[in-house]
């Protein structure tokens, strides 16, 4: 008994020695790389090496790391360290990634390190983690300048000098009426550095009104903005022109690029995966995608009622299935086609809701002439194959082929159409365009298109065929 | 004939004046804006309008606008101008925005104008435009602060002040090598303005080395590393470690929501458009979205060919025809998942190319898990149907339900692997791997769906229906 306690014991020694020389080999290639770079170390490492490394670096240099947005460690790391020294860095963490680290945290060490931090940091935290995700009140951060109107650009300059560290910014200084503490305007350092030390700091300002956003603003939006007046900050402001917090650029950044990836997931038909696909559990990845796939496949069930009612026809003229993939396929592609454009035209704001009939009336003729090319393939390909000999598609072969040309035109030009309306319908309807997929479309497309195919061919082919 | 001259003439003048009225009527309102909102309001005037209402403006304004890099008027603007007055603003616009607009710029104009620029900035000019698109190179401006490392944190700042009107950023100072030229550091302005002016300007560096990147690097790489290491702007360098230039973090924005505008339009299968949605000339987009179509049709195409191999079956077992778009679909749906998800990781370097086989691994049971979903679903259907007498699907129908529930597990199954397979595919062969459009992975899967559910039918039927 003593003797395996022993081996037991010695083993967990020998693994704490294991881990401080890996931590200490660690620390000593990486202390003087970019904060960035020392993060991606980290991650590859074991948490508990992970964790001896970050406690062996200067404290300035763990503040950088743990602010990093993508260091995905920093919760677990936090939660890992004893609550004095979890309390003391996320109290000098920027406060919107402290919002994070809480917004991601588990319980009980959330409620646990929460109740712990001072009444102020508390309440600051509060506020922000009352934003809806993706708006720019919980992109934001507490951490920026501002500066009474009274005073000067030495004043401003010398003050940004005392508070620079505690700032996630200095770049763009937000100018206040001194006692309504209303926004006036917003100055950015590179006036300052050139303006006379004793003018008053509105003389640095621009003549336009600051470039301001509401709190509940989409972070698209907001990045729209910062794109549009190439800011590297934005004020967010309440009602009352009180500024609430900045979004800066490189929030801008990681929030643009998150948001193309839901877009891209969402287009291709499930849900957002918010994680990285190697990172998600597979159950997780499962639920994302079998939602979504079960009710396309509901919704394509409605294909089989379709051909259900048209099995007479069918089985009087079997050379009709033979065309059926290639024609829902081409009304699917053209839909998809066109939502992918109406989408992005949407959310980039080259177009807005009520240009819905300015689309209409270009897709009509796009589709129209779409169909009669795919049409014009189609017939010829079905003439060759006849005259060739490859394939007998019967007597009436000129008539299959004039249903299916005839058949093309109308479910591209209904495919476009419909496709380019459905984000509209789904924007009006309060729902994020993209949702549009293109196999939801494609689905959409797909029963109304073999109606269309045998709608056609009852009106070329009644009295020959059928 | 007097007389028709003269009203011609009138009514030329009439046309000058109204012009001038309107142009200073605009003027008058909108002088005190935003650079870019002038900007937005002059792209809905009239082109004459226009440049009557830029000429009134301040000659600073007039460069702050044409700066801008969504203003697209800005080429006509100085295509109308007189010579001197183009020459002039073309010399004082940054030298990033001047080759963009020499790269659109039509000829004769083009030539014309450039051959009248000082010979510094053609050869300035020449050097970014010898960079292909996309990359760091031609994303680069050369209007960047660099001082020698033997200068002092006030000697830096009193250059700065000197020369801050001529610089894209001041944000960023890179410290060169007094003798080689070579870049030693890159300091933020943040650093130098709370250090001290009689220290050298190397104590206000950081630990690491300057983060840069090649002129060749693609722009999407050049964002991740903008926002990996939240860069306002990044130092592009030669072979020979000398900066060419310096991509800023704004360009950078407008680059990543260009490029999610091509992945999204590629990704719906179409070339990507270059151009907004109500701007792009009708028969333009006719071109980039028929080529796309016509192929995939082609490619669907095959369908036919696989019902046509199968028509006895056809024949025999009408029935099996109606679950055809079902089945289809599916494979397409599940395909065009996991290629969306793939491509997104690979974009993001969430997964290398080196990964294909762990995410095959993955692949095969998620695809076999939602297949299983799908069949129990698709068999479901079925029997309630036929139970309840909504059809009648034969004796034979338990034969029936089984047979489309194990093709939609194989289908299922082979389109998640396909689907993920395929950007793997398409960059080991050197191409985008978002080229892999939803409507591409489709069309690949239907016909190879297609030879599945027959084959699944024919071994379950066989001796019955087949």
């Amino acid at each position: 008994m003593d003797d395996t306690r022993n081996t037991a014991e010695d083993r967990r020694d020998d693994e704490i020695v294991e881990t401080a020389a890996r931590a200490a080999h660690v620390a000593a290639e990486i202390a003087e790389e970019h904060p960035a770079d020392i993060a991606a170390a980290l991650d590859e490492e074991e948490p508990e090496v992970a964790s001896a490394v970050l406690a062996s670096l200067p404290r300035e240099k763990q503040i950088e790391i743990l602010d990093l947005p993508d260091f995905d460690l920093s919760g677990d790391l936090i939660e890992a360290l004893p609550d004095d020294e979890a309390i003391r860095l996320l109290s000098e963490l920027s406060a919107d990634r402290a919002a994070d680290l809480f917004r991601w945290m588990e319980e009980p060490a959330r409620s646990h390190l929460f109740s712990r931090l001072p009444p102020a940091t508390q309440a600051e935290l509060n506020r922000l983690l009352s934003w809806p995700e993706h708006t720019a009140g919980s992109l934001m951060t507490t951490e920026f300048v501002s500066v009474p109107s009274s005073w000067t650009i030495g004043d401003t300059l010398r003050h940004i000098r005392a508070i620079e560290r505690t700032r996630e910014t200095i770049y763009a200084i937000y100018v206040l009426d001194p006692a309504t503490h209303k926004l006036l305007q917003a100055v950015t350092l590179r006036r300052l550095i050139i303006g006379e030390p004793q003018q008053p700091i509105l003389s640095a300002a621009p003549a336009h009104d600051p470039i301001t956003v509401d709190p509940l603003m989409d972070r698209e939006d907001v990045a729209r903005l910062i794109s549009k007046y190439d800011l590297l900050a934005v004020p967010v402001i309440d009602a009352n022109e009180q500024v609430l917090g900045i979004v800066t650029v490189d929030d801008m950044i990681d929030a643009i690029i998150e948001e193309g990836t839901e877009d891209a997931q969402k287009f291709g038909g499930m849900e957002a995966l918010d994680e990285p696909y190697m990172e998600i559990g597979f159950l997780a990845m499962l639920k994302k995608r079998a939602g979504w796939l079960s009710i396309l496949f509901l919704g394509e069930m409605l294909t089989a009622s379709a051909m259900q009612h048209f099995e007479d026809e069918l089985e009087r003229a079997i050379v009709l299935t033979l065309f059926i993939p290639l024609i829902m396929s081409s009304g699917g592609n053209s839909g998809s086609q066109a939502t992918s454009l109406i989408i992005r035209a949407l959310a980039l704001h080259e177009i807005k809701l009520g240009d819905w009939w300015r689309v209409a009336l270009r897709e009509l003729p796009s589709g129209f002439v779409l169909g009669a090319i795919l049409g014009t393939l189609g017939m010829t390909r079905i003439t060759i194959w006849q005259l060739a000999g490859f394939h007998d598609y019967g007597e009436h072969w000129v008539l299959v082929a004039a249903t299916v040309g005839s058949a093309l035109v109308a479910i591209v030009t209904f495919g476009s159409l419909i496709g380019s309306m459905l984000p509209f319908v789904l924007r009006r309807a309060g729902f994020d365009p993209a949702s549009a997929s293109a196999p939801f479309v494609a689905t959409f497309i797909d029963v109304t298109g073999l109606v269309i195919y045998f709608s056609v061919a009852l009106a070329i082919l009644h009295g020959t065929l059928l």
